[in-house]
């Protein structure tokens, strides 16, 4: 429809939203996948169940983009008054859907096994000026409208749903109707060092930067990500150019590296730990089982991650960890003689090549004058021995979690690098 | 300044909302903090770090809104322009406040440790035409703006700094300056049901509610939160005035019924085991840990939960929890007999009252055509015996993991409130 920058809004309806009881993890994933195509979210603007609100809004971000994706205000309830609206915004009338239809009666026979009520039939009904978006993971259809050579697609709320159908069907139907630039993506990730410290390294780098390629800093708790983004109309050239660029800023940030790829840093482990067919195990007290869930989120974790012991009690210390009572009784559960020993015990009772053990004080109480909420001690064991290491956090609750396990798995990615790169002649022989 | 219903907007400001990278979490907490206060949300707005985007945005929702609440855009580096804007649009000019000076070095000196940038120092200017906010959390001080009748208030994007200063500061503040009504929420959570059954059921109470008590749902995975909101001058009167709807909606749905606060299923869960004294423990294996990690993420969880043992590899499963080689070889990992072995083993190892076991498979590798990806098998071992149930969940690898450890806790929550009514008389002994 046009050669110049394509822009999207992204408009998220529902009560939901505004009294705060759903957090919108759709809006960032959307971002992400229109981005990779080339298209650029202008606006994120979220609106109440309210008529007025959603027309305007209608209104408002059709002048500022050429895209606009609504999630949200489909359910079966009451309060739920999106297709209606969007019915008369375009002047349609609304019909059952008999693809729609079938999908309903479907799920209702397979997974929820109860009688239909008449909300659940409604939601087959469509605007007939729209182009159905089958929902495969959910009951409600999406709704694809075209208007003075703007696109406004509605879809669910729910995550998985809008998932399936922007993969299925919005992505590759967009570029068929915009002339959209080619765009390339390089992300690394660095640990260890504020995003205002690497900013003031790569300072003459980033001056530098041609006008198409930009540089982000998108900083998480001791961690941040770089990413360049390159845009043109040729790909190849540009493809060229922001690769010579990224080796480039690796060269400069080598030392703080994580990962030159969009992973994060558990991803980054586990790549490791596979390509040289090492192992894993966990001893976790204060994080209480954070870690090894970060570790097993990845697919085909269990190549390398062989299991772990959350000893939350001392008592789990004493008896499947083997904690010496002295131990405990001396230096106390948060102290290095104590991960140090948990970490070994993992490493044997579990048989794995490295263990990494855990034990701080999470808060909000548990906190003492020699120990106060925050003081965290990792450990990590490898065949070349055991290092511990002190932290000190000052977040709350939650983020104290966080914190530890990311501080805790990359000291395991420090301990591997080193170990692997210290056998490395052992492996050879 | 008014007597009317006072709305706010929320500003989101950032590259890094609009490219995906972060998920918005500011604004649901701040939207929940602002509505206990009698504040309602209208709109939710994220713009980049463009000039004209955050300027057009203060002009727009100032139109809709007295309360304008902007985070981010306050950071050290150079694409951080929200500083100097609101510096222009409020006609002011930049000083150095001292006290925030003060904060930026006291940081620097006891947690950071490196030597400050000149960025950093930056951090410590303010518009001399705002109210400064201290950030006890980070470098970056709050700003506060009085402009015709509404409130503009400027804060860090970091979760956690933006928390300490609406608490500390904003919310104290707000029912200062604006006369608010009366707002009172009662919340229960409900397990097991899906959104448009229950609002079948409770349609007649629904279709009654006077205007000014609203109903709420709240789906998340099986589980549906019921928000009852009522809004008054005299908080007295509408205070007994929801009690009462709250009872009976209580009473039409107590089968459903987890708990009638606003809390997790996992706090809901640590409030009967601490209540009876009763503790538990966990043997995961798809879940990773993750059920742990939930138990444990409530505060005080150290009086209920002593430990658990993350079996992701059989030869855990066997060596750990004792799982016969015979059941794992004759019926499988993701079997009944396999985690009624589990769960019996953690009941014993970590001698507690309870103990969940799971396995099943979360791809997206792993599914056979006997158990596809999203079989699930969960046990819970009490003293009256250990029971298993079958689940198939039916979405991607990280929800599924999410899904099994609902139903896993839900089937404890079960299990606990049958065993502590069963037991009441010995109890009583």
């Amino acid at each position: 429809m046009t050669n110049d920058r394509v822009y999207a809004s992204i408009i998220t309806i529902g009560d939901e939203l505004l009294i705060g009881q759903t957090i919108d993890t759709n809006s960032a994933w959307m971002a992400q996948e229109l981005n990779k195509l080339g298209i650029w979210v202008k606006r994120r603007v979220a609106v109440g169940d309210l008529w007025d609100e959603i027309w305007n809004a209608l209104d408002e971000e059709s002048k500022q983009s050429q895209v606009i994706l609504i999630t949200g205000g489909l359910g079966p309830t009451a309060d739920d008054i999106t297709k209606p609206l969007l019915n008369e915004y375009f002047g349609g009338k609304l019909v059952i859907d008999e693809a729609a239809l079938r999908n309903v009666k479907d799920i209702f026979e397979k997974y929820i096994k109860r009688q239909m009520l008449d909300v659940n039939l409604k939601q087959a009904e469509v605007p007939d000026v729209c182009t159905v978006i089958q929902n495969k993971r959910g009951t409600a259809p999406g709704m694809w409208f075209e208007k003075d050579g703007k696109v406004f697609i509605s879809m669910p709320g729910v995550p998985n749903e809008m998932k399936g159908m922007m993969s299925d069907f919005v992505l590759p139907r967009l570029p068929q109707i915009f002339s959209l630039p080619a765009v390339v993506h390089r992300t690394l990730l660095t640990a260890g060092i504020g995003e205002s410290y690497i900013a003031d390294r790569i300072k003459d780098f980033e001056t530098n930067l041609p006008e198409h390629i930009k540089l982000a800093y998108l900083p998480n708790f001791g961690m941040v990500r770089l990413r360049l983004t390159a845009t043109g109309k040729n790909e190849t050239e540009i493809t060229a150019e922001v690769d010579n660029l990224f080796l480039n800023l690796q060269s400069q940030l080598q030392d703080v590296m994580v990962i030159n790829e969009d992973k994060t840093l558990e991803e980054a482990i586990g790549l490791m730990l596979a390509k040289h067919n090492k192992t894993v195990a966990t001893a976790e007290s204060c994080t209480g089982g954070y870690i090894s869930h970060l570790i097993t989120s990845v697919p085909g974790s269990s190549k390398y991650f062989k299991g772990g012991i959350v000893s939350y009690h001392n008592t789990v210390k004493e008896n499947i960890l083997c904690v010496d009572a002295d131990t405990l009784d001396n230096h106390g559960a948060v102290s290095a003689e104590t991960v140090f020993e948990m970490a070994v015990a993992a490493k044997e009772l579990i048989k794995t090549d490295f263990a990494i053990a855990v034990s701080g004080v999470m808060g909000p109480d548990g906190g003492t004058d020699e120990k106060p909420v925050g003081t965290v001690w990792v450990a990590v064991a490898a065949k070349s021995g055991t290092i511990t290491k002190k932290f000190q956090t000052r977040y709350g609750r939650h983020q104290n979690i966080e914190v530890t396990a990311i501080h805790a798995l990359n000291l395991l990615r420090q301990t591997i690098i080193t170990e692997l790169e210290n056998n490395f002649s052992d492996n050879n022989k």
